[in-house]
């Protein structure tokens, strides 16, 4: 019935002849194409050439453990140890332990916005967590609306699945505040949803509590649900931190967080979607996120399962002791920048960046963000981000989970680069050059 | 400028006026919709009322650590545990980091498929993998070809992604092999891959070494590449098992894997997808694999960092073991049901599963599979999956990773049934009923 020849193939008397070796190519999809990282694409298009003689200082990458100063606190990993020690590999619900949303649950409930477990959907970090809730509510055909300068992975995911995208500003001066008139104006019959970033990747910008009831009276005026990325929720300087959930009377909040910022474990990939819904109007999007937590099986069980413990036990001075050395790294950077006249450092209000201005004005040769970067690596050998990657131009955003003394060493690095390229100083840069 | 009133916002003089509270529900996308999981769908329809008599005894869940004898190797606990030790915190590149991606390129090279790092990319599980390659290679204008019967997280994925599927069958008569005129007739021009799961879940088949060069042929002679779904390579009882990559010569192969099945640790969630493209033709596609890793960033770091040390170190005897135990289950299960006549059970050569067809025409009151397995449960508290979840009608699908015990156990009381349940035996049936 069935034999193989060395030139084709018979089965069932249905013969395939040996065709020449295709070598063509194979298309991605669509979807493949348009998943696009900004940060990768402009990362690939800078050229980085440190100074040979200065080492690099990178104050590029939000990931608090690049240096070895700010570690997870020794109660995450025993609760991880010992949950090795129990017997858990095996599969477990797709959008999470019961124990585990129970626990996240209880630790983010309040008398405003009470949870349980079934408010609570575990997901493969926060960066999951967004895609799921983006791929939710936002499709071809509903737009979603996305803050500028914003955290990149919003136009990643929008990129994967053709959600049409609009950007509200965010206002340097006026604390990284949105621009409510704006956002109101760009609302239109098919937006799915307003995402808003609180605190803030690139801004470290906290809003007051007024200015969310504003964003949220925004949203209550269209009836749109807000996606709120809280991954940096409780890291503020000063004063309380207000969920958009708990602040929330009327409107739908969808928020997005995790383990990786607050507990210093980004590379560990353990996220939850909270939902905050008093009028429940998202039953069918609770039928969504399930469904859509089914196709990667979610978080691994090692570390999802260590969760109930890590929130018990981890003290309250570990959050303090980080919040407090993330403000002094603040206070180091804004005393160094401050009087540059080329630049203008913004002092953040929580999470772990800070954004310095550039006033392309004030250099001689300096034209945009991009070059700023590439100068200051091949000279001086210290890379921020520039904050094109964000969406706004001339800004570099610095890093603040760096050692003390590398963050002063880079700042004196940043004021002797912009001294160098002034304008207003051509004399002394002419010695400088010639020493 | 700005102001907050009980019943408005007013900003730069725009005025937003307190709107009666919307409660209309917010709908879920179009793709939130489209993503089901045949499994979920069916259990939820599952009438399930164990008899309160009998303890219930599920052969249902795919799933080797359910119940605790089939335990990851020390080596593996070792591996993590000393890596947890060791600082492993931050973010990793989102494909992988490069010491996992050379030991996995390193253990599954082959002379005839030599692979370096740089086909490797690590996911979060085999269902991400799977998830990432169908997405790269298939749109809502480009189909891919899958079994049946297959496994259901396929289907998921296509329809979270709106990829048409065309089914071609295998042949349950023929050892599970395709029926490869059929899978040739189903190829047209906007056919993206054919997907290929080997060794089978269901089937608990493993294809000959002629059979997958007869599958590679026919994609040959179409130009397409093959994706292989390999999460159970080398989980056969008898032979060789070689992956579709190695036996290639011109045909791209998206290889899926993990450490899941055969390292027993489902819940941990990394897998790989292994790129074997010897005429280059998958350049594009490699790109898209990169930059779709970079939504989710990839597999948490405390257990693919542990990859490498877990691939040197647990010993041949450990999956020898497994794989004789899982034999020695498959025969028990064999030898129970063989000589039932309602009944016909399929010995399997890998993986670790095993089909059984129903005889419907044997039964006097059993309409189908779901009927057959919710009387089971309601009357002998067994629980095997009715494999219309797989798109075969009237089969049920065993687990074989169950203790020996708990397999005869629920083997007899199969029979029993059956008996109880046949249309030859109205006597006997009587009895048992007055019994
Ligand atoms: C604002 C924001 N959201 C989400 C994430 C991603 O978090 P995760 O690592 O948990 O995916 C980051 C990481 O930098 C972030 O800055
Ligand atoms: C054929 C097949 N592929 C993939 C998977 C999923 O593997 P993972 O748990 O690594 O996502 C399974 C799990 O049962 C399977 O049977």
């Amino acid at each position: 019935m069935r034999k193989s020849a060395s030139n084709g193939i018979v089965q069932n008397g249905h013969k395939l002849m040996r065709q020449p070796v295709c070598t063509s190519k194979i298309e991605q999809s669509p979807c493949a194409e348009n998943t696009l990282n900004p940060i990768r694409r402009l990362v690939d298009q800078l050229v980085i050439n440190p100074n040979p003689d200065k080492n690099l200082l990178r104050l590029s990458i939000g990931d608090p453990s690049v240096f070895g100063n700010f570690n997870p606190p020794p109660q995450v990993l025993k609760a991880v140890s010992d949950n090795l020690a129990t017997t858990c590999y095996g599969y477990v619900p797709a959008h999470g332990l019961v124990s585990t949303r129970e626990a996240i649950a209880k630790y983010y409930n309040t008398r405003s916005s009470p949870l349980t477990s079934s408010d609570i959907y575990v997901t493969s970090g926060c960066s999951d967590a967004l895609r799921i809730v983006m791929d939710c509510l936002g499709s071809e055909k509903r737009n979603i609306l996305l803050p500028r300068p914003g955290f990149s992975l919003y136009e990643t995911v929008a990129g994967n699945r053709g959600i049409p995208i609009k950007f509200y500003d965010l206002d340097p001066e006026n604390d990284w505040e949105i621009n409510l008139n704006q956002l109101d104006s760009l609302i239109d019959e098919n937006t799915a949803a307003i995402l808003v970033t609180n605190p803030s990747n690139p801004c470290g910008s906290a809003f007051s509590v007024q200015h969310q009831l504003d964003i949220l009276a925004v949203a209550e005026k269209h009836g749109l649900p807000i996606i709120a990325d809280e991954i940096y929720k409780d890291m503020v300087f000063e004063g309380e931190s207000k969920s958009f959930g708990e602040l929330s009377e009327n409107v739908p909040v969808l928020s997005c967080g995790g383990l990786a910022k607050r507990w210093l474990v980004p590379g560990w990939r353990v996220g939850w979607i909270i939902v905050h819904d008093r009028h429940n109007r998202l039953s069918e999007v609770r039928g969504g996120l399930t469904r859509l937590c089914q196709v990667i099986i979610g978080s691994n069980v090692l570390i999802q399962g260590a969760v109930p413990q890590i929130l018990e036990t981890v003290p309250q001075s570990f959050y303090d002791d980080t919040l407090k050395r993330l403000k002094n790294a603040s206070e180091i950077v804004y005393s160094e920048l401050k009087d540059c006249p080329q630049i203008r450092p913004f002092k953040p209000k929580g999470a772990m960046y800070m954004m310095v201005q550039i006033k392309i004005e004030e250099f001689e040769d300096i034209t945009d963000d991009m070059v700023f970067v590439e100068k200051l690596i091949t000279e001086q050998s210290v890379f921020p981000l520039p904050a094109n990657i964000f969406g706004i131009p001339n800004y570099v955003r610095l890093v603040l989970t760096v050692p003390e003394d590398i963050l002063r060493e880079a700042c004196q690095r940043i004021v002797e680069f912009c001294q160098h390229h002034s304008v207003r100083v051509p004399r002394k840069k002419a010695k400088l050059t010639a020493s």
